[in-house]
């Protein structure tokens, strides 16, 4: 404990007494423990007031509990094969360490949101929260932020109902609810692909078969290899993200939407519908998702204010249709409840603070600093690289040569302190060889400008 | 969505031509759509500045967003043959309303707990917040946090590393993980009996068969029976509750506490330990729990924030052994991370608010309670009911006379508006049948003295 920095210089520690009680040892070994504890420097005994951390650590084997974030080392990979899991959280793992360049990480800069904003709501809802609230607002959620969702809906010319939306653990826990909701272990569910890993992952954990259906850039979901998908098998839920998919940056059109609700109404299958982006669309009149051509409460629709707002907090929602009932038992059987002051401050935030000044201000930035990457590419990269230039979000999706193997350029650009996310972990086939997803979340700097040349030089 | 109380009176309505754009629909449907609803008094048109929801509702029909709270009534429950799950759901539905007496309700009187002091340190921690720490805390967790927990197993004389600490969205993520962790769909666990309700829909959600052992009032799980058991069935996990076990409120005693540890621990047994209550204790010196006793780091100990600190705010941990990294990435494929300003506020809250003092002054009332409702109960109860006293929490363990059926009686007192929890939820074979669980854990007043006294004489 005390290594571990659990326990700091001058902590009180057990008395022999309690120590021998509770851990059910002889007075005598408690005795030597202490004693062992003093000779390596790790304790020191004051007379009558018993044993206390050694304000003079004699031992230089002391792990500080800050230590170990601030000056971490880049990760070692081993070059074998792995499995894409293991890939996905070495990927985050290294992406968290705020002295690597970022370009594998899946989360934006955190400089780019109003923190001081958001931490005055939170506050001011935590103070004049009424203490019934924590019964009350058991799921689906807050009311209050319930209909702040509901407004934003609004303002996207949809109505989406307040009793249909469900306040999640942001928008992860509401598409994992949702595809525990509308599937059954052993069923098959159609996906993207390339798609979002964390998709992969929940299909798996609940026990799921998976179509894959080719997503491309620039146009999203392929309607027709779905449509004979359909056709095909016996497809129980699609899991789409209709607007800046997850690597890919593409968004299907508002027709191309419409013709996918009906396509899957026609055969009464759940859209989960994953846009977790929706709010990062450059565009001046940002489009609806498919969710608004839901007549029959099919669409499952998960939106989240992580990317958007307030990275960390943790809310989400989904608009889960018929579906709503079945949603809230599993999030009152799974966690209880999100965080209630926190739902409460993102709700006076979005009622009063502004967002869509902030958003406006956040859209610019991230178009700002994808024009950046996109420049550095353009001078560092083989021109024989294919890059997608999204209409928003802050990834770029971009296509090597086939000799490029994008697991080998994770690994040696880690060794130079740089992350990038490999194409085979948006795959369940591991497809993608030859691809990488570079975060453009960041703003440029130095390290960041070398990191891209580097990784340009790597890939030449 | 005026209805439902998402707009509010003058709140802007979608412009005709944005309506039929995004929605599909001709201009003539979208125009006539609004002449519907001035028709219906609901909105009104503002020359040259497009429609507004009608400052004069001529409709009586809104819902005004508050409403369905406040006023709600009792919810009334067809005399039919449940589901434990609908009763679950549905006792937990009618004790969310502050009119109903919440003999039934699984929390605490929600005015136990120092809301002030918590909403000061949120927002400070809030306001104080490294951006970065937004992606170094993802789990395992707030470092800071994780700190302040391994201090409180400190005190208890045991030692548990910062780093198989996770932190989790209260008990119930921390307890679900641990058993998505330690099983395969098909595995068998024992779990206890009665036991609390979530382990049984833990176990279900997860597909486990459960072996049930007896668990008795005053003594906690029956140990020779578990032993039988792990001789007799392929048990891969057991699910415990070791102090103040729900809903009996017993506690096993230090002995039993490591009998069971090395029972489980000579077979490789993984233990989850639901130790959601152990701040409750009443005792001046509360006893540590089996994790104790973890030589093997089979133990995965769950604890919360939620029953003796910050309800609502949904803050717990698991401390779980050699299960610490599957822990961590299920925990991230579940909902990516528990909530960060909410992490650091309570961690503040633990270094320098008061909260030894806080709790020291939360058990006397529960306790002053526990004896204002037993002195009610033997008041009002028939003679013949069982009375369990715990040692500590707020939940009543109530054996009544065979012919009483507890699921006629949550029937019956619903009708007058006084909720109880029935025997049956606590059993996966629905036993129980005349047991009731109920809760002290709020403050004397007249309700919910009469509340009692109207229970006594529906169980005469």
């Amino acid at each position: 404990m005390i290594r571990s920095g659990a326990l700091g210089i001058g902590d009180p520690l057990p008395s022999i007494r309690s120590l021998y009680r509770t851990r059910k040892i002889s007075p005598a070994t408690a005795q030597s423990a202490y004693q062992q504890l003093i000779s390596e420097g790790l304790a020191e005994s004051r007379p009558r007031s018993g044993f206390f951390v050694s304000a003079k650590p004699a031992d230089s084997r002391w792990r500080r509990p800050h230590a170990p974030l601030a000056g971490a080392p880049v990760p070692r990979l081993e070059p074998t094969r792995l499995e894409v899991s293991d890939l996905v959280f070495q990927t985050l793992e290294a992406s968290r360490h705020r002295e690597v360049v970022p370009l594998g990480s899946a989360f934006p800069s955190p400089l780019l949101f109003p923190w001081k904003k958001l931490a005055r709501y939170l506050g001011r809802s935590a103070r004049h929260m009424d203490p019934w609230k924590t019964v009350e607002s058991l799921p689906p959620g807050s009311l209050e932020l319930r209909r702040q969702i509901a407004r934003r809906y609004v303002r996207l010319g949809m109505s989406v109902g307040i009793e249909e939306i469900v306040v999640t653990a942001g928008a992860l826990e509401a598409l994992n609810l949702a595809l525990q909701t509308v599937t059954r272990p052993g069923d098959t569910i159609a996906v993207e692909s390339p798609t979002f890993y964390g998709c992969l992952q929940a299909a798996e954990r609940a026990q799921l078969k998976v179509v894959e259906i080719p997503t491309r850039a620039g146009e999203g979901i392929d309607l027709i290899a779905l449509e004979a998908a359909l056709e095909r098998e016996p497809i129980r839920a699609c899991w789409v993200m209709t607007t800046l998919q997850h690597p890919t940056g593409s968004s299907l059109s508002l027709e191309r939407k419409q013709q996918l609700a009906r396509m899957l109404a026609e055969r009464s299958i759940p859209l989960i519908e994953d846009d977790a982006y929706a709010e990062l669309q450059f565009a001046a009149k940002p489009l609806p998702p498919a969710k608004c051509f839901d007549r029959r409460g099919l669409i499952l629709h998960c939106g989240s204010f992580s990317k958007c707002l307030a990275p960390g907090y943790r809310i989400g929602w989904v608009a889960a249709g018929r579906f709503t009932e079945e949603i809230v038992r599993r999030k009152m059987e799974g966690s209880i409840a999100t965080s209630l002051p926190v739902q409460l401050g993102i709700a006076e935030m979005l009622r009063s603070g502004g967002y869509d000044a902030h958003l406006a201000r956040l859209r610019r930035a991230l178009a700002r600093q994808q024009a950046d990457v996109l420049r550095s590419i353009e001078r560092a990269f083989p021109r024989e690289c294919q890059v997608t230039v999204p209409a928003g979000g802050y990834f770029l999706w971009i296509g090597c040569p086939d000799r490029v193997d994008a697991l080998a350029v994770h690994r040696a650009a880690l060794e130079f302190g740089v992350t990038v996310a490999p194409g085979p972990i948006f795959s369940a086939r591991r497809e993608f060889a030859h691809h990488l997803r570079l975060n453009c979340g960041h703003p440029s700097t130095a390290p960041l400008e070398r990191g891209l040349e580097r990784l340009g030089r790597l890939l030449a």
